[in-house]
């Protein structure tokens, strides 16, 4: 069966693009898988099949940009030019209101595998990945747009606030293993326990290691901010843990020479992206901006850059 | 008569400068034209004969910077070292008041081609120009400095604002030609109709193409911000505009390699640029600062980038 | 003396750490002498003993990291891993509360010298040196996620402030020599007279010529600051000096290839340091940060970058 998909889906080189827009999708957790990536589309079915189908066509705008752009065939095969703009649809969906922001996520979804194209060509000389951030900029381009257009409408959950009227509250009741999952389905932007479920087993068929990492560095993020005393609510929506799952990943396996038996780096990754998302949620408080992946992001340059110079790390 | 001109600039080193700073001038618009600069300067005297002549003087202070210090002759002779501290010395005199900006604005101007050669450094690993770039961080420092000295005072227009306090009044009756024109103008962050009609007739004299480009993009960036729905004064005074003027002509002509008949990715650049206008306004809303030309030079360095992967852009 | 304790040190690798660490205390005003480290260390403890151990420790922690992870042996003898973590772990012990505050400290040393690996290889590709720019990143990120723990308690210095709230307070009566010598101590954040006059006899230790600058850049921003009405209490503190100093030493001297009688572009560096620090200032009002030795890194980058183009400079 997997030979005939093969030979059906590279029979035609437009349908090739269907693979490499699924395979944009995993690419979001660092995979790159097309089964994955269609278990993560009914994950996100789950939660709402409009997501599920923005974040395809997200995938399939991206990819089909980088193909027509003249890319490096082989990139956009693997889904390089698929999974920001994944993200980016499935942002835009989430923080605006309207039918307009079908629209918004789409040329949006365009515009982010410009923005990736972009950035390649500026980290390449660090040897450094984009990753995730040419999504997180595009992202709060857009947001912070809205503000100045009558047809743009962001969602309530969105409210600047000045930091000098800020008060931490801490309270409530912790509820660890929704927390864990829920950690795992923010990855995808998403807060639906059956979602993260889903999202798990993509991480999992793609390899039993990157499953036993999500679950090692939710556990780990979803403690250290526990004992730090972050807030409860924001702990059970797996708000402190997504990062610690990427970071993980990243840190841990996809961009690491030397494998060893426990990930001492990425495991201190998983840990310091628990603060960096502290202080960036902190720092964007007056904007009113989520986080998003910025903390994987920096956490996992600050690895990939240290151990070009401390060469044991 | 040109060839006597000439012949009198190259008789003396010093002489030489004089055409530079011209250039300088008119590089401000992506330019190397000395007869235009001095369009431009005369549009700018009719605004107002002090703008005219803090931007001559500020080109020259930024070309002789560059000379004394020793940078590549061909680049300081092409006015590369003039139009950030042309910008910067204009925006001074607009955002400052009382005598002593005139000091500011020339040594603004001064520190403006040291910037401009630091930035030169940097850029020239990625193959990417500076563009305007040093004017925009230079004045913001500036700007930003004034609240902390006693004979700095700041223009009554600059208005820090809390995010959460902030209501959009997209109200009042577009002037459609106005605010065209108005868009020219405030490349030199001129708002006077006078001075854009000279500007455009600068433009037209360099190439009639980049005079057809810029009033297509000031024409097409007014579209896109009146139907999003953008505050119509705005509008009227050509702030959404100038900067997708310059990135049309930046990246539909300057900086691209294949010349096309229509220039796709150059409209892109220009529409892109009404978004990126209202996110900047959006982020600097709590410091109080305007956007200067940043949406040109993000939305120039998004396609410059873009096309060293995307090879078909 | 000098001969038997270079031998002791010598006779064990983890000894030969000890005088690294001392050097990495000196590092942080640019000097590369273990003598100046032990003696700034004694400056330290007359402001305070916990300081000064914070400091010691903190360069230890760094070096070891350094050591540890595989970085050039060479580097990490002269202290270059460690002077980001002696600035981290004064600042957090400065500006937190509490217990924990040693634990966030020594952690925040570990954590700068990875993030001073990092952006050593970024640097080096534009043959920048990174500073004290890490230790500057480390200590925001740290502060700004104190506002998400309850178990972090942050100095009740550090008050976020809406800019569109600020009014500038310049008054105060001006004490010169006070302001010269704590301008001295603030490089290593401290506000106390005798630790500046130790922290200046450490500078001429290591090279009269040191001191002469140092003393001179700390008059030159004073006098800058002054003259502009900036706010005395600030100046009396010596909050508009540090930079200043810093500068002075890495323009005019460290990173200054063509030696000349006059420091020219370290004076002006010095000078320019003053408008810096007010920028810096205003910008990181509304969320409550100190804007560290910023100033001196912009200043300095900014000459180092400018001379590679402008070769007279």
């Amino acid at each position: 069966m997997q030979y005939k998909l093969d030979k059906f889906f590279n029979s035609n080189h437009y349908l090739s693009l269907i693979p490499a827009s699924l395979k944009g999708v995993s690419q979001v957790i660092l995979l790159e898988n097309a089964v994955s990536g269609l278990i993560i589309l009914i994950g996100l079915a789950i939660a709402s099949p409009t997501l599920a189908l923005i974040a395809f066509i997200s995938s399939a705008i991206g990819t089909l940009v980088g193909d027509l752009g003249g890319a490096d065939k082989k990139q956009v095969q693997i889904g390089l030019f698929g999974f920001n703009s994944v993200l980016t649809g499935i942002a835009i969906m989430m923080f605006m209101e309207g039918g307009i922001r079908w629209i918004i996520a789409m040329a949006g979804a365009a515009v982010s595998a410009l923005l990736t194209a972009a950035f390649m060509h500026a980290a390449k000389k660090f040897a450094y990945p984009v990753l995730t951030f040419p999504f997180i900029i595009m992202t709060w381009f857009l947001l912070l747009s809205a503000y100045r257009f009558t047809t743009f409408k962001l969602s309530s959950d969105l409210v600047p606030q000045s930091l000098s009227q800020w008060e931490l509250d801490a309270s409530g009741s912790p509820q660890l293993i929704r927390g864990l999952i829920k950690g795992v389905a923010e990855v995808f932007l998403i807060d639906v326990f059956w979602s993260g479920v889903f999202i798990l087993i993509a991480v999992f068929w793609a390899g039993w290691k990157y499953g036993v990492y999500t679950l090692f560095a939710t556990a780990v993020s979803w403690l250290v901010a526990y004992f730090l005393g972050a807030d409860v609510k924001l702990l059970n929506l797996g708000l402190y843990s997504y990062n610690a799952v990427l970071s993980m990943i990243a840190v841990g396996s996809v961009y690491n020479v030397r494998q060893r038996i426990f990930p001492f780096a990425g495991t201190i990754a998983a840990m310091a992206s628990v603060l960096v998302t502290a202080s960036v949620d902190t720092w964007l408080l007056p904007f009113g901006l989520p986080p998003l992946t910025l903390p994987f992001v920096l956490c996992t340059w600050l690895f990939i850059g240290s151990r070009k110079v401390l060469r044991n790390l």
